[in-house]
């Protein structure tokens, strides 16, 4: 049994979904294991993670529009409101989503099913360079 | 320090919870591992795994009943409504509940409390059958 | 490769967030584990865990509020009432955040980012003694 551990760097547009699969997957092939679990942790408290639909665009911007009727920016709302207004509503939907996942490997892949895809979830309005810790543990 | 891997495949009766307490449970009792990491995954987008309390019922109503609220189906509330009206619904639903869950194991046996179980969330209305990934660390 | 067991003992000053960060890593420093992986597991279904910034107390604040408008106390709103009006709004409460957190450990340490605490979510009114599972696999 062996483990490895790594930093990914991830651009993202701005509010909404970036798909990290690709990358997270070719780090996983150069390590040579083919059972274990890989557990990827996004070092921020304004992004998280989240396992979704991976063929119709629009169920991306579904989900965002959902977080932002859910958690909106709103004057007055928030008393935390000195790093501008979309930073509550980040920490709420980073809240309600995930910080962390854990995907079994199988066969030296993720066993993601046909239609799910891994992305970070940006919540800010602007771009930012996002930083996701991974841990893969097998043989 | 050895792993063990494993698929469960669930039938649910449609929106709502279905415990798999049982059939983890059995799985792991049978692999002869007594202090290890147990991670449940499951490969669906409009289905995901909770932790619930399993002694009233009206838990679970309750808890269906105020998904429902939260990601109502609402024609013209979506664009992606291909696949029918429950179909976004269950995919924000998934994204506020969990895809994947560790539980640690003590003596043979999940550490989970006395009032937990377990569950799959099935967010589609037509009963599915379900696939859940199962991976064990331990000795 | 090896692995330690643990049980944290919380005491919860009712509805609203506890750090748990110091007792986590003091625990997590005396294994002598350089690498690993580090499973924190909530025993309980009407508290969770969460990662939150650590910086400005008014986030704590908002999101205890924003849980708070989610899933409010309201006669007749729920079945599950037999428990007192703040316990099926604890139930949704922790379904929507998370039961377990495993965080990556590098050079002994978890890798939280900068602004990034870890937490213990109490969902209900009055303070509780609540107990987390510590489990960590590494080297």
């Amino acid at each position: 049994m062996r483990q490895a551990s790594h930093r990914l760097t991830i651009a993202t547009g701005g509010r909404g979904l970036t798909e990290v699969t690709d990358p997270v997957e070719r780090w996983l092939a150069g390590q040579g294991v083919g059972e274990g679990l890989l557990t990827v942790f996004c070092r921020h408290t304004s992004a998280s993670l989240i396992v979704q639909e991976n063929a119709d665009p629009d169920v991306q911007r579904d989900l965002e529009a959902f977080f932002a009727r859910l958690a909106p920016e709103s004057p007055g709302l928030y008393r935390h409101d000195a790093e501008g207004p979309d930073d509550m509503p980040a920490h709420i939907r980073a809240a309600l989503t995930q910080t962390q996942l854990s995907i079994p490997v199988e066969s030296g892949r993720m066993v993601l099913g046909t239609w799910q895809g891994l992305y970070l979830f940006e919540h800010r309005r602007r771009p930012q360079r996002r930083e996701v810790a991974l841990h893969l543990l097998g043989e």
